[in-house]
């Protein structure tokens, strides 16, 4: 397995229309998409910086994983995705080094990329995403 | 201002000797440095991944930043360092805007990069740290 780089930063905010303008006026970065993940009931609003995004998520239900968080924890880093070169076979090696996955088989995720999540008991406390991105 | 990458995320870790082996074992990441910086009461741990390291956070005085954050809401992801090329202009630039500064003023951080904080309340709940890199 082989990490290449940090794919993006996964951030939970409130509300986009509130948090945009910071990431826009102040720290300089242009907001290039938004998206809409119904499958995670998240609205997403994606920035980039040099190799990595950051993806901003704003829930559309409470009971969701974002309105479950931001509930929890507050606004705040949310997960870590890495890009991966092969994530079938990232999956399998991660699992049998004792990582619990919560996706046993990639999907896609924002942006049509094919994502899988690791539950994280088993990441020392970081949910993680590996990404798959055969380009780098 | 012109943010050129992400320079680092710090993770707040309990124990490096318990942490260090996910990130190399599973993760299959090199550690490529261990760090005191008696300023900050932590001990840090870097892994570097494209562009940006990983800098675990293993706090040395339970009355540090790291203890108490870690006491508060456990492991997890405890700044965002984006670099700058000229810190002190991103810093005037910054407070012009209305973002409230934890340092006023440059100070050296780990791996003696000039380094400066702005506070979580004025940038939507992420602790944000500045790192000068005149290289990039």
């Amino acid at each position: 397995m082989e990490l290449s780089h940090i794919e993006h930063i996964g951030i939970a905010v409130k509300s986009l229309e509130e948090s945009i303008p910071y990431y826009e006026e102040v720290l300089g970065l242009a907001c290039y998409a938004i998206e809409e993940v119904p499958d995670q009931k998240v609205k997403t609003a994606f920035f980039r910086i040099g190799q990595t995004k950051l993806e901003l998520l704003e829930s559309t239900d409470p009971e969701g994983p974002i309105g479950k968080f931001i509930e929890k924890k507050g606004e705040g880093v949310h997960h870590i995705a890495f890009a991966v070169r092969q994530l079938e076979q990232a999956l399998e090696e991660t699992a049998a080094r004792g990582v619990q996955l919560i996706d046993q088989v990639p999907r896609k995720g924002a942006e049509g990329l094919h994502i899988a999540f690791l539950h994280p008991k088993s990441t020392r406390g970081i949910l993680t995403e590996f990404c798959e991105d055969k380009q780098h």
